[in-house]
């Protein structure tokens, strides 16, 4: 049965590749006979990829090294004559290479889904919402075809638990700094272009005056299409790998039917989504959120009536089947709770509006103010499935609780095919709107993708919360797998069955890492927005230079263009080099905590990294999404519209909002998937080489 | 001996009284003939008392419920016959009465001292000095000195850990609404105050046009020092009271003596803290940071000298001695990184003036920045005292691990005297700032009470991290006392002995009751904080009116006043409706959780309370210091100085930052002390009666 199972795996992940090849096929044929638009969509399209290629060369080099750490050390040193190294580099550099596909096939098709959303808005909304859509979702069947086959392939290779850790380490590697130098870009060249042209200049978003503007569309690319395929490819990678390796740790006594499991319900979330994705159109009188929406639901709907089947027809236990729904459905209650914080036609966004009009202060204040508070139903929401996976599962023996607490994560993600095609979706109707405004496809065109851009904007703070709950819950199962990591490396030094049972709080080793762990995110968030800060005030210092020196660009006299790529390339060059030293700190200090104190403070230190890591990123997720869309409120005329105080603050608040919720915020969650798989690979060093 | 060293602190807490009260004696003895200062002196100390007055009445009557609920169940219920519930009852109530007691002697004292020292600015800045600090110190003594009697009475009369734990639970629920409801009203009126004045209306501060003026100088009162009186109150209370409760544990073998040292320890503390107060003056030449500064260090020098002497006459073990003066190290060392990051002469607060010059959003986000990365020393800082505390001590025997660490905590406050002085010193020079420039005593007089307060500023930043890891310190020794309080019961109850080993983090109840116990102080600071903006507004509102309707207001017309009160009234109003609810939240959450998990659900949910509310309480507080002062370097005349756009921008952050530092961040502290004595008060309870 399990080979089986594992075959369709690969069937369905193929059957993905297929359905992705087509959608590409489709897009690529929609009409685009527009000068102007080729020419701009071009350009982003020079700029997204010369982004991508020095990324990737970096990135190559940073892999590179690390691979040959960990054939020098990993599990254990190889002058010990282990040939187990060579597989965990091997598979290292295939979770990297795998996962850096999965943006390079992102980037391809939204610059071009990019230029036929923009023509076909001229056509009316629902063939322009059909286009961006269906480019979203080649990157949603393809980042997910790719994750599957990937883990499926190294399981049927090796069936070991650490390898699979190890190929989901360097997926997790490549998107910490894939998402972290995409967001620096992207949050960059938005802030810049909006503060000199919105603030200063008063001209409007997206106007091609603006040396900033083209670097803000492939800002788009790089860091929403890219960066946010590379992390959701690391979760749901990390979330299969956590899952697999609880799973093998059970399947001594149940030949191999709880990895079945695991592969099972992960192939059905697949073609869930395939089939969803396939159902998305808008109907005549529809909207383009509501489409999104239900074509989420079809999927979400279908998900759990096919898992049902298959775990009637395998007789898998019920009970995990029972945890697997409880993940998706409070991971869906998450999302409806941070779309409370952040919609703007709720109270949250309303009342920021309204006390914008006494100054920028109080609009950061209401802002940091709701965005704690989100913090409280996503919290309570993944302490409640992780606490009622545990006690349904626990009954079925040793060890399940935590397995069902794995597949509870596997069930929230799922859908993830759903959630990135979605994801994707803004990014390419954001740099539609971009190409309508600078190609004058005129004001209706215009309407039509800024009214795709707000769904894609309700949209994304949903997956969002999706997003952060299952990090939330894998990472729990990820401290199972370093716990059953540091007993393997124990029973293997002769150091006794069962050496650790657990990490309690009262230990002044754990506590020691607990506090060091907890202060991580906050000091790898600051370091990210201090970047985007930096080099913002390069480009900004640039764009006014070229309004100085360039004589009539400002005026908008024909013929006169700024020097788009002298803005690209300050971003490209700047979030290069910030990239790396946050990414670099969060594995320095683990592995500091780990030689000074332990298996046991490494133990805290993921504790405390989870904890304050889900507070700071559900914070700041949602204080961005609320300034971003109190903004949008009031530039639809309330509050006195453009152009008013309550405006400028909004402002203020949006561009604060902006690393917030695109730069920092989520790149906390792979921060600590991170931290968590390096922990687990270093598990052995740490037990045998600690200082205290 | 032990009674001899109990005796002694209960006569080193009389002679605290004694300098408190010649040193109030000498400050109300300083000339202070001045008309108009006295006038408005006057409205400043009776809208003090009045607010403080309405605040008691509502906090007696809360208090009263919670000692009848106390007397109906704690430790177990009254009809079945415990007397131990009338001892609980009183000792509550003691806590309440012996914590507010402290808050007005210091606003008594405060409100006469900022009168003398305006009138002292006029002969010049050493006199000035001497009276705001000696006013100032009175608050110091008068407060260490309670809270040294009332935890050695209550010893002396019962031994008993759990009546201990009462009292202090009695200081920290009034703390608890002391901080919030001082916090709020005085953020409301310097935010209302600052907004309407300086932005709107480009009138200098504590102009007496503005109607919000007096509210300000009110708040300066009874939110830094009676609400920060209460605070530290509260801490060094419940460092005591977690030091004996081990202490006590340990005691059955060693007869008495950890006990005693912890009372030696304290005493000598407040000894070392009387002869440093009555050290300080400034020289000829000196400045009055420098001031401030050298006695504290004559403090902590002495302590270390005097707890040394009495280690060797007492012949305590030389390495609890150690892991005291490891928690005054640590936290001199995670004072002065404070400093790094809010003084004006270091890197952050220089860049982020700089960037102030981009615009409002840049000041925000250097802020949030810095205030992130100042997170990693201080947490660092405190999980190595407790560390090392820990390596230090474990070898003396089982369970003195945990009181080295309590010891650190209690040396690390040792010198709390010292820092209350300086602490209630910022708010006189401050008020006393604003009576010379509504008395028009002359520009030389307002240049050394700027210059004074400036000094409060700085030297406020160092003494707040110190409360902050003196807090973080506690909280380890308050889950100890957690847990032995559930062993106790335990054993009572017939559920064997050592009931409880730990909190493994990976037992689900922990970890449920881990994440929800983080979310508690976002959604606790973010109540404090909305309570701060919707009081604000009101307040606006109201100063919007008077300058609309009173006639010749705005334009200074000779006699005609502002209706200060009225901004006073609605101050007072909004703060006292706003402060329950949030307290309130932190006291049923613990109780939900401890009903639904049971003892080990409420382990988790502490240390997620500590781990998270020690982040956000030194991100709130520093990044509010650094706001601050931002602003007044750029006032210094940087940047293009006051009315450039950096100067705008600055005034932003302030605003923000008001309620940061002043409300929410330091209230934090005192949440979770209050969190931590509710569950080990209830821990009967939970044990018994839990969900699941």
């Amino acid at each position: 049965m399990s080979t089986i199972i594992q075959l369709s795996s690969i069937a369905i992940a193929v059957g993905s590749f297929v359905m992705a090849f087509w959608l590409y096929r489709w897009v690529k044929a929609q009409k685009s006979e527009h000068e102007r638009v080729e020419q701009i969509g071009r350009i982003i399209e020079q700029g997204a990829n010369a982004f991508l290629k020095r990324e990737y060369s970096i990135l190559a080099r940073f892999s590179g090294i690390m691979a040959i750490l960990i054939l020098l050390f990993i599990p254990t040193p190889i002058w010990k004559g282990s040939i187990q190294n060579i597989i965990m580099a091997i598979s290292f550099l295939a979770g990297a290479v795998f996962s850096a596909l999965a943006g390079k096939v992102g980037i391809q098709v939204a610059t071009i889904a990019n230029r036929k959303t923009a023509v076909a808005a001229q056509r009316g909304i629902r063939p322009a919402f059909l286009t961006g859509f269906r480019g979203g979702a080649v990157m949603g069947m393809a980042v997910v075809g790719i994750s599957l086959l990937g883990v499926t392939i190294v399981y049927l290779l090796t069936e070991d638990a650490t390898t699979i850790l190890a190929f989901s380490f360097g997926a997790s590697s490549l998107a910490l700094f894939a998402k972290a130098g995409g967001g620096i870009f992207t949050k960059t060249a938005d802030i810049s272009a909006d503060l000199v042209g919105k603030v200063e200049l008063g001209i409007p978003e997206d106007d091609p005056r603006n040396p900033a503007v083209i670097a803000d569309n492939v800002g788009d690319n790089v860091g929403d299409v890219a960066g946010m395929g590379a992390d959701l490819f690391d979760s749901n990678v990390a979330s299969l790998a956590a899952a697999l390796v609880v799973a093998l740790s059970l399947d001594g006594a149940t030949g191999g039917k709880n990895v079945a499991m695991v592969f099972c319900f992960a192939a059905l979330g697949l073609f869930a989504s395939i089939i969803g994705v396939s159902t998305a159109r808008m109907g005549k009188k529809d909207n383009p959120t509501h489409a999104l929406n239900s074509s989420t639901y079809v999927t979400t709907a279908l998900y759990a009536l096919l898992t049902a089947a298959a775990t009637w027809i395998f007789a898998f236990p019920w009970r995990l089947y029972a945890a697997a729904i409880i993940g998706l459905l409070v991971g869906t209650i998450i999302g409806i709770a941070s779309d409370y914080y952040t919609n703007d036609e709720k109270r949250p966004v309303r009342n920021v509006a309204d006390s914008s009009q006494s100054g920028a202060a109080f609009t950061i204040l209401g802002g940091v103010s709701y965005g704690m508070l989100s913090v409280l139903p996503a919290m309570v929401g993944i302490a409640l499935a992780a606490f009622a996976a545990y006690l349904v599962c626990d009954p079925l023996g040793e060890g399940f609780a935590m397995f069902g607490i794995a597949m509870s994560a596997v069930g929230m993600l799922s859908i993830v095919g759903m959630i990135i095609s979605n994801d994707a979706y803004g990014p390419i109707v954001d740099n539609a709107r971009g190409l309508v405004e600078m190609a004058h496809l005129g004001e209706e065109a215009l309407d039509v993708t800024d009214s795709l851009d707000s769904a894609g904007n309700t949209v994304k703070a949903v997956t969002k919360g999706f997003a952060i709950a299952a990090a939330g819950l894998t990472i729990i199962a990820l401290l199972g797998a370093f716990m059953s990591e540091v007993n393997d490396a124990a029973l293997a030094l002769g150091m006794g069955e069962q050496f650790l049972n657990g990490f309690d709080v009262m230990n002044p080793h754990v506590f020691f890492g607990l506090l060091v762990g907890a202060a991580i995110p906050a000091v790898f968030s600051a370091m990210l927005m201090l970047g985007v800060e930096r080099n913002a005030q390069r480009m900004i210092a640039e764009i006014h230079r070229q309004f100085k020196t360039i004589v009539g660009l400002r005026e908008g006299v024909e013929g006169v263009v700024p020097e788009y790529d002298r803005c690209i390339d300050i971003a490209t060059v700047g979030a290069l080099k910030e990239l790396i030293p946050a990414g670099l700190m969060a594995i320095v200090s683990t592995l500091a905590v780990g030689f000074i104190g332990g298996v046991h403070a490494i133990g805290g230190f993921l504790v405390g990294n989870i904890v304050s890591g889900l507070v700071l990123a559900l914070f700041m997720s949602n204080a961005g999404g609320l300034w971003d869309n109190t903004k949008k409120y009031i530039e639809a005329g309330n509050h006195g519209g453009r152009g008013s105080e309550a405006h400028k603050a909004a402002v203020v608040g949006d561009t604060v909002g902006d690393p917030f919720k695109d730069t920092a915020g989520p790149s906390i969650n792979t921060q600590i998937t991170v931290v968590s798989l390096v922990s687990s690979l270093m598990a052995s060093a740490f037990l045998t080489m600690s200082l205290f």
